[in-house]
């Protein structure tokens, strides 16, 4: 494996496999309560340049079930430490007091930037609109574990796939592993030309196009649902979609028993509240899975596993 | 014990008492500067939705004297948290990052919904101007253990006493273990009537009223001041009660020798800084207490005593 | 040594080379990633109640090392803490939660003031422009384990000398070790007259003093670079003089093979990224020292070493 994780690129399909072997270990000691002490010599810095607290928890969730520290700022003080000083440098500086750094940052490519200069492995928590790969991998693994294959699998992905661009990640991936995809968005917000190029030319997927998931929600194992932002679309726009991209319990019931719906949280009203309820209902545990997944690759980035 | 500690009314008398003899234990191993490891696997989530450092830094000293990590988020940051997030959602995803959760949230009522949503157990660090049981804690143990006995006391409490609602749930937890009260207040800042009913009602107990600390002070065996704020009397008003409200050395030559005072901190100038010499003057030790508190209510939610 | 260390004046020499063995020793354990167990029942509060995240995450990272914990504030919410509180109170609550506090706030002086008010030990982080002890140590770590001695050494102390005050302990602290100096700053900011009388009066030492870097390059053993701010002299002067303090790969030729280059971080322009490539640019190794020196430090005041 690569030394940092900037680009999910950066992984191959047998290294993404085996961080999933790993994470079914870690969840197994995190289900029991265990700390392991895998890491505990070590420090995880937490370069947050804005707010993500989600993000940044699961970070530090996974780091203290390895048994090891994190030291770092969050959105609001991250301005003062690039205050006149570059990115370069302070990587630089951080990465002589820790042992591995999860960036996230508001301009694309600036991960990649860290990890050049890093003496320690860099993880990218999301740079800009541009990557965010450990999203992606609890997105997979989730799917992964809950269907125990993605080859024979077909999955809906729905809201703003022009602007929601860890959909563009996950869509490629799915398709490296064989996965059969539907896409519904509202008409200007439709997955962009080259993701599609991309899907046909390297990995000869052909994903449904829809603008209303109630054409796709009977014949698809999983759901994942993203947002619209009324910004995008326009007051008028908006209410006239709107609805075709809310999930709600009278929708669920077009889908298979075992159909699974995800979301990367957090949601505002794409989910109906009344689908909490169902047991096909699966991004709280989605997002439990975050930490398994970043204790699995903060572990491997470290050599301990 | 119930999952959670929202409200103080949550515990029992026998509860409390059960975690005060554990607090004692605790009280030994930090004063022996003992790492107990009894939550050594464990995580606590402080999510501060307001600032209130005092409270944070206790509940992360208690954390840390039980070997646990702590995570979480201080008051400027929450706001983005809750950004289009509801708090069930963001308590559901926390929950997932953590084994037990200390909120401080500005809204009366918050503490309970996100018990309510919570897997894991939920403390109420402060919800507004309504509950803050641990508070009420460390005051009553405080006495306790200086004193030995609430039900043979006598106990003044003075400053505003109709806004500065923490001296509600004081002065109901001190009536349920048997103290007698004085209250002294500026007029139209009185302990609310409905307090006073069910302090008739429940318990049996008719404190003396007065204006003036002077009035009690001879007679009590712990002192308990808060503040009274300026803008809650208007300027004339303020000025001419405000010397009956300071605590001063020489008002303390008309208290008992083993007359003690109590503050929940931060003061501003209610009591005099000649006061702090004065070995009655406890309220840097009440402080200390919160730690060994707060360890003995994380551990027993736990389950680990 | 004394309870704190509020100013570079509070050691000795003998007790400065202590802590610089002690720092060895730390050093070799960092660089083997090994955590050392010493502080594991320790808690380090981090007062910051201005932001100084790179000398705040250095506390960290050395309290890690050490196996203790951490609990604090940055600079956004100290102001919080301050609200109506007086420091002495504040001081007096934190050392209730903790076994030793770095603390940095703006106005001089502070740092005293918390070490006379703690029960525990105080490390001034920075108090204003006035000491910043840690840092000052260092510097002194890194130019005597890279050369082997101080008395032999000439060292160019280059930049704003008048309202850089760091360069003010520093001066005084090599001199204390018999290290000659050469001065290097634009006129109107050269090294204050105080400074240079208690190097004359108190340690027979006489800096040379000029207006530019390349007047000394060629004789010294280090160069100690600092910036020159532009808001200090004015557009036309700033940019008259400004190459002169420039430390370019150009300006390296005239150096001495083993001439070495440090900077107390974060800088701007004042060194060329050039230079970074160069085997004698030890900026960031300097920063690095800092985890060592700090832990030194820190066990020694905890009384663990």
């Amino acid at each position: 494996m690569k030394k940092d994780l900037v680009n999910i690129k950066d992984l191959s399909n047998d290294e993404i496999l085996k961080l999933f072997d790993i994470a079914d270990e870690m969840s197994r000691a995190v289900e029991k309560k265990e700390r392991l002490d895998l890491c505990k010599n070590n420090i995880l810095a937490t370069l947050f340049y804005e707010a993500s607290t989600r993000t940044r928890l699961s970070f530090e969730s996974a780091m203290f079930r390895l048994g090891g520290s994190v030291l770092g700022f969050s959105s609001t003080e991250g301005s003062s430490v690039s205050k006149g000083e570059t990115l370069a440098d302070t990587i630089r500086t951080v990465a002589n007091y820790s042992d591995v750094i999860a960036i996230r940052h508001p301009n694309e490519g600036s991960a990649r930037v860290a990890s050049q200069y890093s003496s320690v492995p860099v993880i990218n928590g999301g740079d800009g609109g541009h990557q965010h790969p450990t999203q992606t991998l609890l997105d997979l693994y989730t799917i992964l574990k809950e269907k125990g294959s993605l080859s024979s699998l077909t999955i809906l992905i729905s809201g703003d796939l022009k602007f929601g661009r860890t959909t563009h990640s996950l869509a490629i991936s799915l398709a490296r592993f064989g996965a059969k995809m539907c896409f519904a968005s509202p008409p200007g917000l439709e997955m962009p030309e080259y993701i599609l190029r991309t899907l046909r030319e390297e990995f000869n997927n052909f994903p449904q196009e829809g603008t209303n998931i109630r054409d796709f929600i009977h014949q698809v194992d999983a759901i994942y649902v993203t947002r619209v932002q009324r910004e995008r679309l326009g007051e008028m726009e908006y209410l006239k979609y709107r609805d075709a991209y809310v999930l709600s319990s009278e929708v669920m019931k077009s889908a298979k028993h075992e159909t699974i719906v995800l979301h990367p949280l957090p949601r505002v009203n794409e989910i109906s509240r009344d689908v909490d309820k169902d047991p096909r209902a699966l991004y709280f545990k989605q997002a439990f899975n975050g930490v398994p997944i970043r204790m699995a690759l903060i572990a491997t980035l470290l050599g301990k596993v």
